[in-house]
Protein backbone atom coordinates (compact mmCIF):
# COMPACT_ATOMS: atom_id res chain seq x y z
CA UNK A 1 0.00 0.00 0.00
CA UNK A 2 1.38 3.36 -1.25
CA UNK A 3 1.91 5.90 1.64
CA UNK A 4 1.37 9.34 1.08
CA UNK A 5 0.99 12.72 3.28
CA UNK A 6 -2.17 14.88 2.89
CA UNK A 7 -2.21 18.21 3.48
CA UNK A 8 -5.22 18.83 5.48
CA UNK A 9 -6.67 22.28 5.97
CA UNK A 10 -10.19 21.81 7.10
CA UNK A 11 -11.52 23.33 4.21
CA UNK A 12 -13.58 21.88 1.24
CA UNK A 13 -10.94 21.36 -1.14
CA UNK A 14 -8.47 19.21 0.83
CA UNK A 15 -10.96 17.14 2.15
CA UNK A 16 -12.00 15.77 -1.12
CA UNK A 17 -8.52 15.77 -2.20
CA UNK A 18 -8.34 13.35 1.11
CA UNK A 19 -11.18 11.37 -0.19
CA UNK A 20 -9.72 10.76 -3.35
CA UNK A 21 -6.74 9.81 -2.04
CA UNK A 22 -7.85 7.30 0.11
CA UNK A 23 -10.36 6.05 -3.28
CA UNK A 24 -7.24 5.50 -5.30
CA UNK A 25 -6.00 2.63 -2.00
CA UNK A 26 -3.85 5.05 -0.43
CA UNK A 27 -2.34 4.75 3.07
CA UNK A 28 -2.92 8.85 4.05
CA UNK A 29 -1.03 10.58 6.46
CA UNK A 30 -2.79 13.98 6.96
CA UNK A 31 -0.89 17.46 8.26
CA UNK A 32 -2.18 20.46 9.20
CA UNK A 33 -0.70 23.55 10.94
CA UNK A 34 -1.26 25.87 13.43
CA UNK A 35 0.34 28.96 11.64
CA UNK A 36 -1.11 31.74 13.34
CA UNK A 37 -4.55 31.80 10.93
CA UNK A 38 -7.17 33.79 12.89
CA UNK A 39 -9.57 31.25 11.47
CA UNK A 40 -8.08 28.31 13.92
CA UNK A 41 -11.77 26.59 13.17
CA UNK A 42 -10.52 25.44 10.68
CA UNK A 43 -8.57 22.90 12.37
CA UNK A 44 -10.86 21.48 14.71
CA UNK A 45 -12.56 21.00 10.98
CA UNK A 46 -9.35 19.31 9.96
CA UNK A 47 -8.86 16.18 12.62
CA UNK A 48 -12.66 15.68 12.18
CA UNK A 49 -12.43 14.93 8.21
CA UNK A 50 -8.88 13.09 9.03
CA UNK A 51 -10.55 11.01 11.35
CA UNK A 52 -13.81 10.50 9.39
CA UNK A 53 -12.45 9.28 6.26
CA UNK A 54 -9.67 6.91 7.65
CA UNK A 55 -6.50 8.66 7.83
CA UNK A 56 -3.85 6.73 8.97
CA UNK A 57 -2.34 9.49 11.58
CA UNK A 58 -3.70 13.11 11.69
CA UNK A 59 -0.67 15.58 13.25
CA UNK A 60 -0.81 19.33 13.32
CA UNK A 61 2.34 21.33 14.19
CA UNK A 62 3.08 24.88 14.98
CA UNK A 63 4.79 27.27 12.76
CA UNK A 64 5.87 30.34 13.28
CA UNK A 65 4.46 32.27 9.91
CA UNK A 66 2.94 34.75 12.29
CA UNK A 67 6.44 35.71 13.70
CA UNK A 68 6.27 38.80 10.61
CA UNK A 69 2.76 38.85 10.12
CA UNK A 70 2.65 40.11 6.01
CA UNK A 71 -0.91 38.76 5.58
CA UNK A 72 -4.90 39.50 7.00
CA UNK A 73 -5.04 35.95 7.56
CA UNK A 74 -1.86 36.23 10.42
CA UNK A 75 -1.99 40.08 11.03
CA UNK A 76 -4.06 42.59 12.35
CA UNK A 77 -5.42 43.20 8.58
CA UNK A 78 -9.05 43.53 7.71
CA UNK A 79 -10.18 40.50 5.34
CA UNK A 80 -11.96 41.99 2.96
CA UNK A 81 -15.07 41.18 2.04
CA UNK A 82 -17.83 41.50 -0.57
CA UNK A 83 -15.58 41.41 -3.55
CA UNK A 84 -16.65 40.90 -7.12
CA UNK A 85 -15.53 38.25 -9.40
CA UNK A 86 -13.62 40.77 -11.08
CA UNK A 87 -11.79 42.46 -8.00
CA UNK A 88 -10.84 38.29 -7.46
CA UNK A 89 -9.02 37.61 -10.30
CA UNK A 90 -7.55 41.24 -10.45
CA UNK A 91 -4.91 40.91 -8.12
CA UNK A 92 -3.11 38.62 -5.36
CA UNK A 93 -5.18 39.88 -2.39
CA UNK A 94 -4.08 40.65 1.39
CA UNK A 95 -4.71 37.14 2.49
CA UNK A 96 -2.29 35.98 0.46
CA UNK A 97 -0.01 34.38 3.58
CA UNK A 98 3.93 34.78 2.08
CA UNK A 99 5.11 31.32 0.68
CA UNK A 100 2.66 29.55 2.59
CA UNK A 101 2.24 26.85 0.63
CA UNK A 102 6.24 26.29 -0.16
CA UNK A 103 6.40 25.84 3.89
CA UNK A 104 3.69 23.56 3.91
CA UNK A 105 5.06 21.33 1.33
CA UNK A 106 8.72 22.16 2.79
CA UNK A 107 7.07 19.69 6.16
CA UNK A 108 5.24 17.36 4.37
CA UNK A 109 8.43 16.65 2.55
CA UNK A 110 10.14 16.14 5.76
CA UNK A 111 7.91 14.11 7.10
CA UNK A 112 7.10 11.96 3.47
CA UNK A 113 10.86 11.09 3.25
CA UNK A 114 10.71 9.74 6.81
CA UNK A 115 7.46 7.60 6.64
CA UNK A 116 8.77 7.07 3.15
CA UNK A 117 5.97 7.77 1.45
CA UNK A 118 6.17 8.27 -2.56
CA UNK A 119 3.51 11.15 -2.95
CA UNK A 120 2.42 14.40 -1.36
CA UNK A 121 -1.15 15.53 -1.95
CA UNK A 122 -2.68 18.99 -2.28
CA UNK A 123 -5.34 20.76 -3.00
CA UNK A 124 -4.31 23.65 -4.74
CA UNK A 125 -6.85 24.93 -8.07
CA UNK A 126 -6.36 27.32 -10.55
CA UNK A 127 -9.75 28.34 -11.80
CA UNK A 128 -11.85 29.38 -8.84
CA UNK A 129 -9.34 30.24 -6.52
CA UNK A 130 -8.23 33.40 -5.14
CA UNK A 131 -5.48 34.33 -7.24
CA UNK A 132 -2.78 33.28 -4.94
CA UNK A 133 1.08 32.22 -6.61
CA UNK A 134 1.71 29.45 -4.64
CA UNK A 135 -1.45 27.65 -6.05
CA UNK A 136 -0.38 28.05 -9.52
CA UNK A 137 0.74 25.10 -11.26
CA UNK A 138 4.27 25.83 -12.77
CA UNK A 139 4.78 26.22 -9.04
CA UNK A 140 3.29 22.97 -8.35
CA UNK A 141 5.89 21.32 -11.14
CA UNK A 142 8.61 23.31 -9.60
CA UNK A 143 8.01 22.39 -5.87
CA UNK A 144 8.51 18.77 -7.42
CA UNK A 145 11.93 19.64 -8.58
CA UNK A 146 13.09 20.45 -5.18
CA UNK A 147 11.00 17.43 -3.69
CA UNK A 148 13.60 14.87 -6.24
CA UNK A 149 16.65 17.20 -5.58
CA UNK A 150 16.86 17.85 -2.24
CA UNK A 151 15.81 14.69 -0.77
CA UNK A 152 17.59 11.33 0.15
CA UNK A 153 14.71 9.38 -1.48
CA UNK A 154 15.28 11.14 -4.94
CA UNK A 155 19.20 10.37 -4.95
CA UNK A 156 19.31 6.57 -3.62
CA UNK A 157 16.05 5.91 -5.18
CA UNK A 158 14.68 5.42 -8.44
CA UNK A 159 11.04 6.56 -7.76
CA UNK A 160 11.34 10.42 -5.75
CA UNK A 161 8.24 11.81 -3.97
CA UNK A 162 5.57 13.47 -6.41
CA UNK A 163 3.37 16.05 -5.53
CA UNK A 164 -0.29 14.96 -7.09
CA UNK A 165 -3.04 17.63 -7.47
CA UNK A 166 -5.93 16.48 -8.19
CA UNK A 167 -8.00 19.85 -8.02
CA UNK A 168 -5.41 21.70 -10.12
CA UNK A 169 -8.02 21.97 -13.09
CA UNK A 170 -11.06 21.48 -11.63
CA UNK A 171 -13.92 23.72 -10.83
CA UNK A 172 -15.32 24.67 -7.31
CA UNK A 173 -18.66 22.79 -8.56
CA UNK A 174 -16.90 19.87 -10.31
CA UNK A 175 -14.64 19.70 -6.61
CA UNK A 176 -18.27 19.53 -4.76
CA UNK A 177 -19.20 17.13 -7.12
CA UNK A 178 -16.74 14.63 -6.61
CA UNK A 179 -16.27 14.83 -2.75
CA UNK A 180 -20.23 14.17 -2.31
CA UNK A 181 -19.78 11.12 -4.19
CA UNK A 182 -16.80 9.60 -2.06
CA UNK A 183 -18.57 10.58 1.02
CA UNK A 184 -17.44 13.89 2.20
CA UNK A 185 -19.64 15.64 4.69
CA UNK A 186 -19.06 19.19 3.56
CA UNK A 187 -20.93 20.11 6.71
CA UNK A 188 -17.17 19.12 8.68
CA UNK A 189 -15.36 21.47 6.19
CA UNK A 190 -14.77 24.94 7.22
CA UNK A 191 -13.09 27.79 4.22
CA UNK A 192 -14.54 31.44 6.15
CA UNK A 193 -11.03 33.24 6.56
CA UNK A 194 -13.33 35.58 9.29
CA UNK A 195 -15.75 33.41 11.05
CA UNK A 196 -17.80 35.65 13.77
CA UNK A 197 -17.96 32.13 16.14
CA UNK A 198 -16.20 28.66 15.53
CA UNK A 199 -19.26 27.11 13.59
CA UNK A 200 -20.45 30.07 11.70
CA UNK A 201 -18.96 31.12 8.10
CA UNK A 202 -19.24 34.94 7.71
CA UNK A 203 -20.64 34.26 3.97
CA UNK A 204 -18.26 37.38 2.80
CA UNK A 205 -14.92 36.96 2.25
CA UNK A 206 -13.56 35.45 -0.45
CA UNK A 207 -13.49 31.96 0.94
CA UNK A 208 -16.94 32.03 1.68
CA UNK A 209 -18.16 33.91 -1.83
CA UNK A 210 -16.14 30.75 -3.62
CA UNK A 211 -17.75 28.34 -1.64
CA UNK A 212 -21.12 29.49 -2.35
CA UNK A 213 -21.10 29.35 -5.80
CA UNK A 214 -19.37 26.30 -6.21
CA UNK A 215 -22.37 24.42 -4.30
CA UNK A 216 -24.61 27.11 -6.08
CA UNK A 217 -23.22 25.92 -9.64
CA UNK A 218 -23.42 22.45 -8.61
CA UNK A 219 -26.61 22.37 -7.99
CA UNK A 220 -26.35 20.50 -4.24
CA UNK A 221 -27.80 21.85 -1.21
CA UNK A 222 -25.11 24.01 0.67
CA UNK A 223 -24.99 22.64 4.13
CA UNK A 224 -22.81 25.73 6.03
CA UNK A 225 -24.04 28.10 8.31
CA UNK A 226 -23.50 31.47 7.21
CA UNK A 227 -23.45 34.85 9.29
CA UNK A 228 -24.78 36.91 6.27
CA UNK B 1 20.30 49.17 0.92
CA UNK B 2 19.19 46.28 -0.41
CA UNK B 3 17.68 43.59 2.12
CA UNK B 4 19.29 40.27 2.75
CA UNK B 5 17.73 37.34 4.83
CA UNK B 6 20.84 35.03 6.42
CA UNK B 7 20.37 31.49 6.98
CA UNK B 8 22.77 31.12 10.40
CA UNK B 9 23.13 27.88 11.78
CA UNK B 10 26.14 29.18 13.82
CA UNK B 11 28.49 27.03 12.08
CA UNK B 12 31.61 27.85 10.67
CA UNK B 13 30.23 28.33 6.95
CA UNK B 14 27.44 30.40 7.83
CA UNK B 15 29.37 32.78 9.82
CA UNK B 16 31.43 33.48 6.99
CA UNK B 17 28.26 33.62 4.77
CA UNK B 18 27.06 36.73 6.95
CA UNK B 19 30.45 38.41 6.74
CA UNK B 20 30.40 38.37 2.97
CA UNK B 21 26.78 39.39 2.61
CA UNK B 22 27.70 42.47 5.20
CA UNK B 23 30.66 42.94 3.30
CA UNK B 24 28.87 43.44 0.36
CA UNK B 25 26.58 46.12 1.86
CA UNK B 26 23.65 44.27 2.53
CA UNK B 27 21.33 45.09 5.30
CA UNK B 28 20.64 41.55 6.60
CA UNK B 29 18.51 39.91 8.57
CA UNK B 30 19.76 36.51 10.47
CA UNK B 31 17.32 33.53 10.68
CA UNK B 32 18.26 30.69 12.94
CA UNK B 33 16.29 27.36 13.67
CA UNK B 34 15.24 25.30 17.52
CA UNK B 35 14.19 22.23 15.41
CA UNK B 36 14.94 19.50 18.06
CA UNK B 37 18.99 19.67 17.03
CA UNK B 38 21.01 17.80 20.01
CA UNK B 39 23.95 20.38 19.27
CA UNK B 40 21.88 22.96 20.53
CA UNK B 41 25.15 25.03 21.24
CA UNK B 42 25.25 26.10 17.87
CA UNK B 43 22.35 28.40 18.49
CA UNK B 44 24.13 30.47 21.38
CA UNK B 45 26.84 30.41 18.73
CA UNK B 46 24.63 31.86 16.08
CA UNK B 47 23.12 34.94 18.57
CA UNK B 48 26.88 35.77 19.09
CA UNK B 49 27.36 36.27 15.43
CA UNK B 50 24.58 37.72 14.21
CA UNK B 51 25.36 40.59 16.40
CA UNK B 52 29.30 40.68 16.31
CA UNK B 53 28.87 41.09 12.93
CA UNK B 54 26.15 43.71 12.93
CA UNK B 55 23.07 41.42 11.32
CA UNK B 56 20.05 44.40 11.60
CA UNK B 57 17.58 41.76 13.11
CA UNK B 58 18.42 37.89 14.48
CA UNK B 59 15.60 35.75 14.56
CA UNK B 60 15.38 32.40 16.05
CA UNK B 61 12.50 29.58 15.31
CA UNK B 62 10.78 26.73 16.66
CA UNK B 63 10.53 24.01 14.26
CA UNK B 64 8.18 21.02 14.26
CA UNK B 65 11.34 18.61 12.52
CA UNK B 66 11.56 16.53 16.07
CA UNK B 67 8.10 15.38 15.35
CA UNK B 68 9.31 12.75 12.99
CA UNK B 69 13.00 12.04 13.85
CA UNK B 70 14.50 10.16 11.13
CA UNK B 71 18.05 11.39 11.24
CA UNK B 72 20.51 10.75 14.26
CA UNK B 73 20.66 14.58 14.77
CA UNK B 74 17.08 15.13 16.19
CA UNK B 75 16.86 11.74 17.08
CA UNK B 76 17.99 8.95 19.65
CA UNK B 77 20.52 7.46 16.99
CA UNK B 78 24.52 7.89 17.36
CA UNK B 79 25.80 10.07 15.63
CA UNK B 80 28.64 8.30 13.44
CA UNK B 81 32.05 9.32 14.76
CA UNK B 82 35.77 9.06 13.09
CA UNK B 83 34.81 8.36 9.49
CA UNK B 84 37.50 8.54 7.10
CA UNK B 85 37.46 11.11 4.04
CA UNK B 86 36.31 7.65 1.77
CA UNK B 87 33.36 7.15 4.47
CA UNK B 88 32.05 10.86 4.24
CA UNK B 89 32.03 10.43 0.19
CA UNK B 90 30.42 7.12 0.30
CA UNK B 91 26.71 8.16 1.11
CA UNK B 92 24.15 9.83 2.91
CA UNK B 93 25.00 9.47 6.23
CA UNK B 94 22.88 9.12 9.06
CA UNK B 95 23.08 13.01 10.30
CA UNK B 96 21.38 13.81 7.16
CA UNK B 97 17.69 15.88 8.22
CA UNK B 98 15.26 15.30 6.19
CA UNK B 99 14.11 17.77 3.59
CA UNK B 100 16.08 20.11 6.41
CA UNK B 101 17.27 23.11 4.04
CA UNK B 102 13.97 22.79 1.97
CA UNK B 103 12.20 23.74 5.29
CA UNK B 104 14.81 26.31 6.19
CA UNK B 105 14.73 27.75 2.81
CA UNK B 106 11.24 27.93 2.47
CA UNK B 107 11.06 30.19 5.95
CA UNK B 108 13.55 32.19 4.88
CA UNK B 109 11.67 33.01 1.73
CA UNK B 110 8.04 33.74 3.50
CA UNK B 111 10.50 36.23 5.99
CA UNK B 112 12.20 37.48 2.62
CA UNK B 113 8.33 37.99 1.17
CA UNK B 114 7.55 39.93 4.51
CA UNK B 115 10.46 42.05 4.63
CA UNK B 116 10.53 42.72 0.41
CA UNK B 117 14.30 41.22 1.00
CA UNK B 118 15.23 40.63 -2.90
CA UNK B 119 18.18 37.65 -1.55
CA UNK B 120 18.74 34.99 0.74
CA UNK B 121 21.82 33.68 1.58
CA UNK B 122 22.49 30.53 2.91
CA UNK B 123 26.03 28.73 3.48
CA UNK B 124 25.75 24.94 1.70
CA UNK B 125 28.56 23.64 0.46
CA UNK B 126 29.57 21.18 -2.50
CA UNK B 127 33.44 20.11 -1.53
CA UNK B 128 34.36 19.73 1.55
CA UNK B 129 30.53 18.29 3.35
CA UNK B 130 28.34 15.17 4.62
CA UNK B 131 27.09 14.61 1.46
CA UNK B 132 23.85 15.65 2.25
CA UNK B 133 21.67 16.01 -1.21
CA UNK B 134 20.05 19.91 -0.11
CA UNK B 135 23.03 20.85 -0.73
CA UNK B 136 24.45 20.52 -4.19
CA UNK B 137 23.76 23.15 -6.76
CA UNK B 138 21.27 21.80 -8.51
CA UNK B 139 18.93 21.85 -5.75
CA UNK B 140 19.77 25.31 -5.19
CA UNK B 141 18.78 26.02 -8.55
CA UNK B 142 15.78 24.29 -8.26
CA UNK B 143 14.51 26.45 -5.08
CA UNK B 144 15.10 29.37 -6.57
CA UNK B 145 12.66 28.52 -8.74
CA UNK B 146 10.50 27.69 -6.35
CA UNK B 147 11.08 31.04 -4.93
CA UNK B 148 10.40 32.99 -8.23
CA UNK B 149 7.22 31.36 -9.03
CA UNK B 150 5.50 30.53 -5.59
CA UNK B 151 5.87 34.37 -4.37
CA UNK B 152 4.29 37.79 -5.07
CA UNK B 153 7.68 39.19 -5.42
CA UNK B 154 7.93 36.66 -8.45
CA UNK B 155 4.92 37.74 -9.79
CA UNK B 156 4.14 40.69 -9.27
CA UNK B 157 7.65 42.43 -9.05
CA UNK B 158 10.39 42.50 -12.42
CA UNK B 159 13.41 41.05 -9.22
CA UNK B 160 12.44 37.83 -7.57
CA UNK B 161 14.11 36.69 -4.57
CA UNK B 162 17.25 34.86 -6.03
CA UNK B 163 19.34 32.43 -3.91
CA UNK B 164 23.06 33.05 -3.22
CA UNK B 165 25.34 30.31 -2.04
CA UNK B 166 28.63 31.69 -2.31
CA UNK B 167 30.56 29.12 -0.83
CA UNK B 168 28.95 26.60 -3.31
CA UNK B 169 32.48 25.42 -4.56
CA UNK B 170 35.17 27.05 -1.52
CA UNK B 171 37.19 24.37 -0.23
CA UNK B 172 37.05 24.26 4.25
CA UNK B 173 40.44 26.15 3.83
CA UNK B 174 39.23 28.91 1.47
CA UNK B 175 36.04 29.58 3.54
CA UNK B 176 38.00 29.75 6.73
CA UNK B 177 40.51 32.02 4.77
CA UNK B 178 37.63 34.09 3.46
CA UNK B 179 36.12 34.54 6.88
CA UNK B 180 39.72 35.70 8.93
CA UNK B 181 40.16 38.30 6.38
CA UNK B 182 36.48 39.49 6.61
CA UNK B 183 36.92 39.29 10.95
CA UNK B 184 35.24 36.66 11.64
CA UNK B 185 36.22 35.02 14.90
CA UNK B 186 36.42 31.30 14.37
CA UNK B 187 35.89 30.96 18.46
CA UNK B 188 32.44 32.11 18.58
CA UNK B 189 31.46 29.40 16.03
CA UNK B 190 29.87 25.83 16.50
CA UNK B 191 29.96 22.83 14.30
CA UNK B 192 29.82 19.92 16.63
CA UNK B 193 27.05 17.26 16.36
CA UNK B 194 26.86 15.76 19.33
CA UNK B 195 29.18 18.37 22.03
CA UNK B 196 30.59 16.70 25.34
CA UNK B 197 29.69 19.89 26.86
CA UNK B 198 28.30 23.48 25.39
CA UNK B 199 31.85 24.20 25.21
CA UNK B 200 33.48 21.80 23.16
CA UNK B 201 33.71 20.23 19.90
CA UNK B 202 33.75 16.47 20.32
CA UNK B 203 36.13 16.29 17.08
CA UNK B 204 35.44 13.14 15.93
CA UNK B 205 32.28 13.45 14.10
CA UNK B 206 31.79 14.32 10.54
CA UNK B 207 31.28 17.82 10.93
CA UNK B 208 34.70 18.16 13.71
CA UNK B 209 36.34 16.39 11.16
CA UNK B 210 35.87 19.15 8.59
CA UNK B 211 36.74 21.76 10.59
CA UNK B 212 39.48 20.25 11.98
CA UNK B 213 41.03 19.50 8.28
CA UNK B 214 40.01 22.97 6.94
CA UNK B 215 41.92 25.25 9.85
CA UNK B 216 44.92 22.03 8.94
CA UNK B 217 45.02 22.67 5.19
CA UNK B 218 44.22 27.02 5.42
CA UNK B 219 47.96 26.60 7.86
CA UNK B 220 45.74 28.73 10.26
CA UNK B 221 45.69 28.08 13.89
CA UNK B 222 42.47 26.37 14.98
CA UNK B 223 40.64 28.21 17.96
CA UNK B 224 38.28 25.25 18.57
CA UNK B 225 38.58 23.38 21.95
CA UNK B 226 37.90 19.86 20.75
CA UNK B 227 37.22 16.98 23.71
CA UNK B 228 39.51 14.76 21.54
Amino acid sequence: MKKAVILLSGGLDSATVLAIAQAEGRACYALSFRYGQRHAAELAAASHIASALGAVQHLTLDLPLGSWGGSALTDNLEVPKDRSAQDLSAEIPITYVPARNTVFLSLALAWAEVLRATEIWIGVNALDYSGYPDCRPEFIKAFEEVARLGTRTGVEQSESIVIRAPLQFMSKADIIRAGLRLGVDFSWTHSCYDPPAPELHCGRCDACLLRKKGFDEAGVPDPTQYAE
